[in-house]
């Protein structure tokens, strides 16, 4: 999306045409700032320091930063050791490890001298795919967006957001951003209620950045305020991205979604998630039963960074001395709090038939 | 309640029998500092300030602010001009007037010579009258934890709280806190998952420091975490305070305890809210359509003030530049999501006809 009026992905080959660029997005929101990728180190280091993060994203600088391991060591013993090394960088991300294997499918069987615009070739498919199907997604909530604006008339469609499902997160358009970027640039009035998203303040810090920078109207909210706004008919849609989707639509999200869910269940307000299909386990059913939920490090919760008035950037802690903290990384929304589900191949019901019937060819996975 | 182990109130008079003493709370959670007022420029700095703050703890605060403006100058023009200056600190905190309007009629018709001691008499039992009150709503809480406790053996009761309305709003115990306070006073294991309540954090900067001080376990956490702690059973009650009930028992509270609220009512936590009777309003009946909700300064949603490691304290900015936030106050819980109403008469339901037959000397009030 747009970034000071110009249209920037997340990730692009330099044009030097080998080097790799991305925006360092530990620096976000108080300062844009591209870094330039030479080596394998240099991927490996932007995937570990979260440079560059959101599960699409690593993918596709995973699959680059094994480009730029192979112009160093083509060989099969090179191949094997930049991949070790790219996957213990962030080892939960699954995309991180789906990359991998499809960059080595890419690369394994052709000769050594083939192997450097192989890859490149397949890193650049990787990340054109990822857009693809965000778009896709974009167009299927644009229909609910649509239909939402033909009834206010002039006055913006006001959605909520959670977290940062945006394009940031992705290769371009994000998941949950897709259909409000796709709205807005058609000229349907739009604003969307930012939530905060502590304790890692992703919506406050990436969410209301990539809005701002696209001319999307936003406001960055609490997350403790989504309820009351919905109680008085000033949110028309929420939509959410999500982690992992389980065989009968139960949603993990990013700690809090759950509360939002309720609060759109109990004020009539639809409630959407959207997500490329990669992200439904159909090996797991019972969301809230089955899915472990990760602690993170309790310093999330007990500090903030920010910037000063005079411009430095500080971390304060913002808990008493001897507090203890806890950190909950995600929750689960149970299925029957879900409009819908916006992805690659519709707007699907979350229940276990539409899911089955939408992706029948992986409906038999098993764990 | 205790401070490094030894029991304190939030204002009382200090050795030489005059002078005031008061927590400076805009130091906690990182600093405690207790201040001397001296005067009634003194004590309406406090107010205005926010050093004190809490509406009971205003009310006090405003009645011996008026004891030092007597010692000055006792006349009918100083007694009027003091309250003057006094109700215009806070300018909507109904307890503030409440004890104005209680001290003027303390003094107005005694002599000039006995109207100072008069004055600290009377400010001295509207301190013990908050007290009192407390103790009794935590009388009537604390049987509802017993209850709870029953159940667990040895396994701590979970109490889930939102924003602070704890000992450091009253002049003592709190409110919510008072039956946390008095069930660890008694020996019950309780642990309290305080939220941390944004933007301004009272939870974790109020609640956390108390309850640590006081040596109550707890565990400060992001404001979205209560819905997938009730869903995984690790809440057993919530108890929050309120703003105002409205006469069908609708509660407002700060924003976010709605969503709480729908967690608890979607996984049968009872959810609790602790106040002194005052706090009915018994001339507005539907909490969400008749309250309006108070917008607060932007500031404090887009900033954090904290401690740095090295012990400054400092502000930083926590959204983007140019990214408008919104801050609003309060949200209204509707009656149905409320299981019952810890007042100082007893435990009653959310409904009119409850409220009416627990204060029948008060069911007529008209707006």
């Amino acid at each position: 999306m747009k970034v000071d009026g110009q249209h920037t992905r997340t990730i692009w080959v330099e044009p030097d045409g080998w080097s790799v660029g991305v925006i360092d997005q530990t620096l976000l929101p108080h300062r844009f700032a591209t870094l330039r990728l030479a080596s394998l180190d240099d991927a490996a280091h932007a995937i570990r320091s979260m440079q560059v993060r959101g599960a699409p994203l690593i993918g596709a600088a995973a699959a680059y930063g094994l480009c730029l391991a192979l112009r160093a060591d083509a060989s099969d013993a090179g191949l094997e050791g930049a991949s070790a090394i790219l996957s213990a960088t962030r080892p939960t991300a699954i995309n991180l490890q789906w990359a991998l294997d499809q960059m080595a499918a890419a690369v394994r069987n052709q000769p050594r001298e083939a192997r450097v615009a192989a890859a490149y070739r397949r890193a650049a498919e990787i990340c054109d795919e990822d857009v693809a199907i965000n778009q896709a997604i974009g167009r299927n909530g644009l229909a609910l967006i649509e239909a939402i604006a033909a009834g206010k008339g002039n006055d913006p469609v006001n959605v909520l957001t959670h977290c940062n499902a945006g394009w940031l997160a992705t290769v371009d358009w994000g998941t949950a951003t897709a259909p409000i970027y796709m709205a807005h640039d058609a000229g349907i009035p739009i604003h969307v209620w930012v939530d905060e998203t502590r304790p890692r303040n992703q919506g406050a810090s990436l969410t209301a950045w990539e809005l701002g920078h696209h001319g999307v109207k936003h406001t960055v909210i609490a997350d403790n305020t989504g309820g009351h706004l919905m109680q008085h008919g000033m949110v028309d849609m929420a939509i959410v991205g999500t982690d992992r989707v389980t065989a009968q639509g139960d949603v993990c999200n990013k700690i809090g979604t759950y509360l939002k869910a309720l609060a759109a269940k109990d004020n009539g307000v639809p409630f959407y998630v959207a997500l490329p299909s990669p992200t439904i386990d159909f090996t797991v059913s019972d969301g809230v039963a089955e899915i472990p939920i990760e602690q993170r490090g309790g310093e999330e919760q007990s500090t903030m960074t920010g910037r000063t008035a005079d411009g430095r950037i500080e971390t304060v802690q913002v808990v008493p001395d001897g507090s203890p903290v806890a950190n909950y990384g995600f929750d689960v929304t149970p299925a029957r709090l879900v409009t819908g589900l916006i992805t690659e191949r519709g707007v699907l019901k979350a229940t276990r038939e539409a899911l089955s019937a939408a992706f029948p060819e992986r409906a038999g996975d098993r764990s």
